[in-house]
């Protein structure tokens, strides 16, 4: 069985870097599009292969999920032994629940979709949602940028620093942060006021004088991150503020917001593209993504690269 | 069991007109756009109704069916008896068989995920591929707009004109037309030079001096037509050119393409929503697909409507 | 249709309970036990029926799940028109993800046997994971019992009380409570040491001299709240403290366990049996699951019974 | 992985054949037939094997349909390890749409069927609907054996000889066999006249004086080739008319029909079984599909054995 | 919801029957036929309705058996609210195991082909594996015939009579006959010689001077009972043999081969075809068919009706 | 592919023999019980392997059908490339059809759920419905205990001995036995009389003064067996009364009752887990498990292993 690593287009940089350290390339794979929108992959015909195709879900979402399933159908029909759909950022994770009974479940039809045109397997990078593996007809591999940020950071961190979490939901994350860097973890509390606007109002922990790093799984508009930066200056914190996130989605005015801040350092990872000219410092996913691929092809235990429950 | 027309965002003029019809309102449903693209609909509950979700998946075809993916999924959870996608047009319906062995089939994809989401049936109209209802798990009504252009051009349409099919494919059409018209038709052939170019190059029937009907299930960029067009006026076709067609897709300049050829008129349907300021005029499908909805609601059969095979 | 309530023999006091609330006796059903520990379900037949099979998964979840699905699949070959299963309390819903790479997913595993029967709708009533409809192939109405505890509690309620979630994945339920409670929230925070015992130690919020109301959606071995209880004290908590959870499991020596702390009061609802001569108050959750069933039957809307994400 | 031919009963000469070329013998098998028609077929076990089931789907249609069926579940239980139904000429393909409401759509009752015996992948021959891919839930290669016709009519055809399509449908196999012949193309345009005849009324292009190629995917009764003759004689046509068709059904009289009409050559392929005497010349397709197999097999590219759409 | 009882072709005049008893009309349903053997079937629209497709599947077993399956998809795609089949008598039932590891499992393919069209509901009489219902997807109504044969039966049989089964296969059937007219039970064991020839050796149970009532479920080459009479003869039993099946298939010379007995008489009923002029006496399943569908119309239990594990 | 020998709990000894047998170690699995009865397997990571779950489905059956479930959902997500769950007892084979109309078909429903977590083929022995293999979705293969329990039979069986079936179902078990011990075969016919109760009344060969070998497929509470000795004695039977079965459920004082009838010898084999101080006398499968999967795992035949239908 051959490995293949088929491109996306929504991160051809990540690809390109994947298939490097697997020290193959890219599969041949162009994806056609028409005046009115519409997509064609065509791949060359890969009979018996393990087949990866990498696509994140990031923006724009649904030009990249609908490319993603032609992407695998193409795949599936041009002879692919297995096809492992390698998402490093899962758009609509958020969609986990409704939050009334008129709405949606987005995560569970993207999982579906991706059932549908015969996906084997999937693999992504620290999801939204925690439970994603459960709500997939197929296994799911949920890997981890936490070791590669940590490692990013260790250096620049101060002694004195505190891994802040920026709500409630990223408090899981923070520990692993913070269980890696060998430093304690402050919790900043949001509350919703009376007509549904979001407010930082508290921080659990001590960062009086001491650096934060804030840490969060994704940064779309920043506007959490803003906050938290508020509330940890509030608090007493030091100015050298470093944010940390897997995917810096980075969208509605984000990098001009953060970069507002003041910031010290803004890491994330290339799980989506990210623009070239911009204050971020981008660590590559690509090793992992590579590790778990390679182990995967040649039937090599994932435990240690994945998220723990 | 009650009815409920509930509106996607890709042509809501033409949702309020069905509903209108119906003698209804569209269902109370929100469609929230984030900053990053992702979409989350809200309906109203809806338990035990016989649910109509109306979205045409034309330009932007990615947003407009993931949308509908997330809209029926809202209706099934939202507690519909049955949902019926009506999707006047049917985007990705050109890709209904591979090109090259690795190429996907689009068509059978959307088909699967509406599947997927638990559509119980569907109502498209003039769809691009005939055998469209083979290709979906769920029962699909084809309906046609051809009678209510045919009704349109009638009183315009002189008593010697042709009607003209503008490739092989439309032959069939053209001949719907023809019958209901009674006029004789025409054909281009077109054929294909080397480097993939596609050039007409021949008219198969008499036009000579004579105004042409020139029909096609749908005008994308315009170029099928301008190039029918010419090859029309080089057979000696009288200048005053009528054009009809189900779905006025019109991207990638096909507004100017068309105004530049002098048509007498250019006449489609709303089946996706189309610009105001254009020379084009819009019969609208609202009726048939009201009269379709209304039948299916109450048990009556729609076997009038349908496209015959 | 009539609607009909079948009686699992998990607990059959909350069937009888919900059936008198609904104004109708259980369906007629035995459910035969074999001395080999097979069961055989035996209902009357319910042709057109919309019926509503009432079992917690609780203790012995093993028994209570596998006679659950023999029950659906009894109720579907017996003509029923629609099986919605009423499972108050879900088992296996902590198993959401994988701890490592070979654990199972037995939240998935019992939701795709459940569909796997023919089950068309779940009612549950606050899931241990948020996302369980997400897991499920088949809509799901998730219930809360919140409003019912905290109307039991509110007249018990020291003004100065405060909220207390014993760990961080009980934080939005316990703002559940104290929205309704009108009271502010404390959250104790466990960690981890080496050699994987849970030791809390810490409490974030006042509780000063102040009574505490320590909540959560279940209780099974007694040894969260135990602990939880051990920090408010710690923390200066006023000695009389109120327990509130959901499911009161109570397994493992739990009732000697909760006995030995003192508690001013703890409640529960009913949604899994609980034994009799025990210190437990018992608010019964049959007339909101009579509510949820009444308003399916009818085709009302559900949303404010639901948990809000 | 062995790689394994299981013949059916339908064409048995074909698949010697083809197990010939591919240097092996057909798998043991024995097909059981009952007094009362049923039929049981027996297979060696083939655990681990890549197995390839030929069996035309042809007159009789109903009895190789079932008896297919039958084969492929044989074959799933016996063991092996994936299981490509060889299907040369593809039965029910032309009802792939309803022609009015009440109708059903035979080619995906069919599709359906080899899916729910568990069927991996289809491989056809030159498919009445030329979409019957995006009809399959598996992946379908659609051969073609217009090479090897074209390669047995190259020596016979006269260099002003002119291809015909019989109708509409048959344009695009026409441009292939023209393409290939260097020879260019007339078309037979058919309507129908009241009462629901067919008629041939009009022949597109220039056959005068020219030796006709009459092309089509199949002959069934004749009726079309015999129609396509008069109008290429009445249209000045010279006598030596070449009959070509992939599929030879010939059914209802059909060799009695066209030795009537006093064709030069009439050739055919072996995808169903021939009679022995008669006037037709039989190509054989073997070689095609053993090629079609090895490639599978062996996870070579198909592509360039593809009709390409 | 309407009733509609559709007609399959296999056995006419039963469905006219069942038609009559419900005091309708069968529905209007044409069945084309083609040269090469292909069927379509066309009904008419029945949106909302509650259908029953009535068609045994006896020899012609295939013929019957795709018929079947296009007609439970016509219904479907003609808006059926319901659609059971109807299958008096059910084909492949025999193949409910392999004999050997390379065998097919006839009925499971029968029964999965059923479930891929969509079929809700099956009702059988009399199936030849009594497990039927546990191979198939949906729920399945087994209905016996033996009430009504018994009922015929009952008159003409003597007092002293004695019910024979054939083979231990039919003990539990002739049991079910002995309880109806209060007659013991005797039992012929067959035993397999070497070379597979089956031979009847053995008599359970006291037939001297007795006549017997030889039962069976269905009667095909008429071997069976001709061996059964042999045995009861050679047992002294007298000579006034009466014989009764469910299902008279009667195929392989059975009718003569059963006229050479002499028998008194011979019993079956019409759930398949029966030839005009033979000596059976045919008694009508119509009422318990048409009860049967009338209850499910109308959902009132069934439970007399089925036969019983 | 490598090889790998998951051991359930439900009978750690056989699995420790079936995997000493194929020279291999039990894979590393741990299953963890939780104090309300939950269970969580965690086995390792098994990448591209083949597996084998053994684990029978006795009592407690619930509780190993349910760790069943798991521990292939656990597998599956761990990589396995194939999971084979060898079920030597499969529990709820008797409820392979319904008593009444409201009954489960509890048969359909454990093969259902074991088809939902992915198993890809089903292993059993002797299972007590002889055509579950119809049942299930994935391929199953039947073996027997037959020739095992006869050899052990052989040395000790008188010459004069006969098989006895205790009832009809057994009576092709019994011709099993019969032709490889080479004796003749007697079967006790049971009756219901009315309330029920299950009576031996009647022996239908010649026991008189010869030792009986009573088999059966399974003892559960041993009445059956007891009956079956009070018939052969009651017949003049000898009193060295052999008894034997493939699956020792032993449940409900079934060794007492066994205990009491003085037998000769009482033989079962180790598909269930035995208890150690009892008079049984117990024969390993794990020999004939252990070739079925070496040969599945090879790829080799497994026909003269299997039960022959």
């Amino acid at each position: 069985m051959t490995i293949r690593v088929v491109p996306g287009t929504a991160n051809g940089a990540l690809v390109a870097a994947v298939a490097a350290v697997l020290g193959t390339e890219p599969a041949p794979c162009e994806v056609e599009r028409f005046p009115d929108g519409e997509m064609r992959p065509a791949v060359a015909e890969m009979r018996g292969d393990d087949v990866y195709v990498v696509q994140p879900t990031g923006p724009r979402v649904n030009e990249h999920l609908v490319e993603l399933l032609l992407l695998v159908d193409a795949c599936r029909r041009a002879g692919a032994d297995r096809v492992t759909a390698v998402i490093p950022y899962f758009g609509y994770a958020r969609q986990d629940r409704r939050g009334r009974a008129g709405e949606a479940v987005g995560a569970r039809v993207a999982a579906d979709a991706l059932a549908g045109v015969g996906a084997d397997r999937l693999v992504v990078v620290d999801p939204h949602t925690s439970t994603l593996e459960a709500m997939c007809a197929m296994p799911v591999e949920m890997l981890t940028a936490v070791p590669v940020l940590a490692a990013a950071l260790q250096p620049v961190v101060a002694e004195a620093a505190v891994v802040v979490a920026p709500d409630l939901g990223a408090v899981k994350l923070a520990e692993r942060y913070a269980s890696l860097l060998r430093r304690p973890v402050a919790v900043v509390r949001k509350s919703r006021v009376s007509g549904g606007l979001v407010e930082a109002h508290d921080l659990v922990g001590d960062v009086g004088g001491r650096p934060a790093v804030i840490i969060d799984d994704m940064i779309t508009t920043g506007a959490t991150i803003e906050a938290a930066t508020r509330v940890v200056v509030a608090h007493g914190g030091a100015p050298e503020i470093v944010v940390a996130a897997t995917h810096g989605l980075l969208v509605g005015g984000a990098i001009d917001r953060l970069s507002a801040l003041g910031l010290q350092r803004l890491v994330v990872t290339d799980t989506v593209a990210t623009p070239e000219a911009t204050p971020l410092e981008v660590c590559s996913i690509a090793d992992v993504l590579a590790d778990a691929i390679r182990r995967l092809y040649r039937g090599e235990p994932l435990d240690d690269l994945l998220v723990h429950g």
